[in-house]
C-alpha cells in the first residue's frame, strides 16, 4: 500500500502519516485516561458490587415523593419498590390521596433528608462482611471511643453543653437511657424504703409516663405532675426523680427544674442547632441527647447520657449491659461517619477555634 | 516520511504500517477495555469514596492477628491502627504476647471472620447518608419485613424450628429480649397477687438471675434452680417462668422443661447449624435466637423471638417499644444482608426445595 502522488496534505504530511499520528495521539490518550480510571477505581474490588447496588436503588424514580431503600419490600426485577411520602401513593408516588389529613403527630425528622442528599458522598459508608464482629469495641462497656471523641467535638463547636470532665454513655435512642437513668437515680437516693417519685411538668413527653410504668420497678413509681408537689416543703422532697426537658417536647418552651435543689433532677435537653443557640451552656448534672434531633437519623436509634456522678454513671452503664449489651455497634459506625461529616461541612470552623 | 526501499517486512508489510496497524489493534483494544470498565464502575458516583475508603482500611496489614475498622482509634495519617487478637500486640499485631491466659469465658463468634472475608463482595453493604431516616419501617412495629421474610426462610433452610403461623419480634440481641418475655409471659399468667417464680436449670446463662434481678419487676421474682420445684405438686405450679436453653450455653447439653405442662414455659433455643442439627423440628409455644450465634455478628445486637400466642406477642412488643423504639434500623438492614448472603451461599439448595 504504497502512498501514491496527489494525495498530498496540508504542511507536507500525507494521508497515512496523519492517520498513523491520529492513532498515536489516541492511543497516548486513551492509556493515560486508563491510567486516571485505574487510580480512581483500581482499589475496588469487593465493594464495587455494594456499591453499585446503593446507586441503582437510590437512582429508583420516585416522583419525587418518595424513595427507594436497599431493605425495601422487592417488587418486579428484584428491587425495592417506592416507599412513598404521606398522601401519595401508586408504584412510583405519583399519585396524591385527596382528602389525606395533615400528621401534626410524628416526630419524622424527614425534612433533614435533602441535606443528607446533597452530601451524598461524605456521608455514605460501606460495611464490610467482617466488621466488628465481636462484642468488644474500642472503649469500655461496648462504647466507640472514636464516637464518643466526636460527640464531645460537636457539643463543642454547637457551644451548647459542657462534657468535660464528665462521663458518656450510649442508649439506642433517648428513650432507651430514660428508663435507665430512672433506675440509676432512684438507687442513688434510695435512703428511704419507698420508691423514688417520679415527675415531670405538662405538657411533658408521653413516654416518660408510659415507661415508667410499664418497667413497674420497685425502686421507684410515677407520680404524675411536679406542679403537684412545688409547694411541699423542701425537707419533704428528699426522694424525688424530675424529668426537665428544655427545650420542651411538645411545646418548645425553655424549662428549668421546678423542685431544683431540694431533690435530685435528671435535665433532659435536645441538642437541636438549626432550631435553637442557646446563650448559655448548660452545664446540669445528668444531660439527656438523641442523635434523631441532631442528624435527623430517628431509624438508628443512638442516644446519650452526659453524667457527671461516677456512681450514676456506673448505674446506668450496668443497665445498659444488661438490658442489650451496649448500642449495636453498626448503629456507631454509621452515627460516627454522619457526625465527622457535619463536623467537617458544618461545624470545622468551630471546632477549630476550640 | 517515504518509505525507503530495503525496510520490506514480511507479509510484503512496511514498518510504518505495521506501525499503524498495531496502534489502531491496540485502539480497538483499550476502548473496548474502557466500555467494560464504565460498564462496571460508571455507576459509581457518591459511592465511590466509601467504596475505596472500606477496601484501604481493609487492606491496612496486621500481621494476620488483627484487624483495623472504619470506627478503629485512628493514628498516623488519620487511618484506624490494627486492633489485635489476644495475646498480641505491636502496632501491626506481630508481637506474640509471653504467658498470656486464654480465655476460655468469652462468647466471641471471631471464628466465622474468615468466612465473611472469603465471601466479601456478597456481604458488604453501602449505606447512605439518607438511608431510611424516619422512625418507620416496612413492617409494624419498627421491624423489617424483609428481614422477617429471610428469617423464616432462614428456618425453614435449616429445618430447626417451626415459624408458620406463630409471630416475630426483634430484640436488640436476644438479651432484650429474655427481660421481654419474663415481663410478657409474667402478666399472662396473673391470676395470683404473688409475683411470677423465674427459674433455670443450672448450669446457667447467668444473664438470666443478673438481669431478672436488676430491673426487679413487680410483676416476677428470681428464684434460683428449676430442681428445687421438680417435686412440687402440679397444682402449686400456676405462676412459673421456667428458661430452657438447647442445646444449653454453657454446656451445650440439650434440654427440654423440667416444668413442662404444669407452668409457662419459655423454650430458648440457639441455632446452630455449623454445631448442631436437630433432629426433628422444634415446635415451642416460645423460641429465642440471636444472630451473633447464627452469622457470627455479636456486636450487631440482633435477636428475635418466635412466638405462638397473640397476646404474648403483643406484651412483648409493647415492651419493645418501650424499652427502645424496636431495633436500629442500621442494624436490620445489614443483618438483612448478611441473611441474604447466608441463604444464597450456603441453604440455596434448601430454601429452593420448600
Amino acid at each position: 500500500m504504497e502512498p501514491r502522488k496527489g494525495q498530498r496534505l496540508p504542511f507536507g504530511m500525507n494521508f497515512p502519516l496523519l492517520l498513523l499520528l491520529s492513532s498515536l495521539f489516541l492511543n497516548l490518550f486513551l492509556l493515560s485516561y486508563l491510567s486516571i480510571i485505574f487510580c480512581q477505581y483500581s482499589q475496588l474490588r469487593w465493594t464495587s458490587a455494594a456499591a453499585a447496588e446503593a446507586e441503582a436503588i437510590a437512582a429508583i424514580d420516585c416522583s419525587g415523593h418518595g424513595r427507594a431503600f436497599l431493605d425495601g419490600v422487592t417488587v418486579g426485577k428484584g428491587l425495592p419498590g417506592c416507599e412513598c411520602n404521606t398522601c401519595y401513593g401508586g408504584n412510583d408516588c405519583s399519585l396524591l390521596m385527596p382528602e389525606c389529613p395533615a400528621d401534626a403527630d410524628s416526630g419524622d425528622p424527614l425534612f433533614l433528608e435533602p441535606y443528607w442528599q446533597q452530601h451524598a458522598a461524605s456521608s455514605a459508608i460501606l460495611v464490610s462482611g467482617w466488621h466488628r464482629m465481636s462484642y468488644q469495641t474500642t472503649g469500655d462497656n461496648f462504647i466507640s471511643l472514636e464516637l464518643e471523641r466526636h460527640i464531645r467535638l460537636l457539643h463543642k463547636a454547637v457551644r451548647n453543653a459542657v462534657t468535660d470532665g464528665k462521663f458518656i454513655v450510649f442508649g439506642s435512642g433517648s428513650t432507651q437511657l430514660i428508663n435507665a437513668l430512672v433506675y440509676a437515680l432512684s438507687l442513688h437516693n434510695s435512703t428511704s424504703s419507698s420508691p423514688a417519685h417520679v415527675v415531670a411538668t405538662v405538657p411533658y413527653y408521653p413516654v416518660y409516663k408510659f415507661q415508667t410504668n410499664l418497667f413497674d420497678g420497685r425502686e421507684y413509681k410515677w407520680e404524675g405532675r411536679t406542679s403537684e408537689w412545688a409547694n411541699v416543703s423542701a425537707s419533704s422532697l428528699t426522694n424525688f426523680i424530675e424529668f426537665v426537658t428544655s427545650p420542651n417536647n411538645p411545646d418548645g418552651l425553655l424549662r428549668q427544674s421546678v423542685l431544683c435543689g431540694s431533690a435530685w433532677t435528671s435535665s433532659y435537653l435536645y441538642l437541636l442547632p438549626y432550631l435553637h443557640l442557646p446563650t448559655a451552656l448548660a452545664d446540669e448534672d445528668i444531660m439527656l441527647f438523641t442523635n434523631s434531633k441532631i442528624s435527623g437519623h430517628a431509624s438508628s436509634r443512638l442516644g446519650w447520657a452526659v453524667i457527671k456522678d461516677e456512681k450514676i454513671y456506673e448505674r446506668v452503664t450496668r443497665y445498659m449491659l444488661s438490658n442489650t449489651m451496649g448500642v449495636s455497634r453498626d448503629t456507631q459506625l454509621r452515627v460516627l461517619k454522619l457526625n465527622k461529616a457535619m463536623i467537617e461541612m458544618t461545624y470545622s470552623s468551630l471546632v477549630t477555634e476550640q
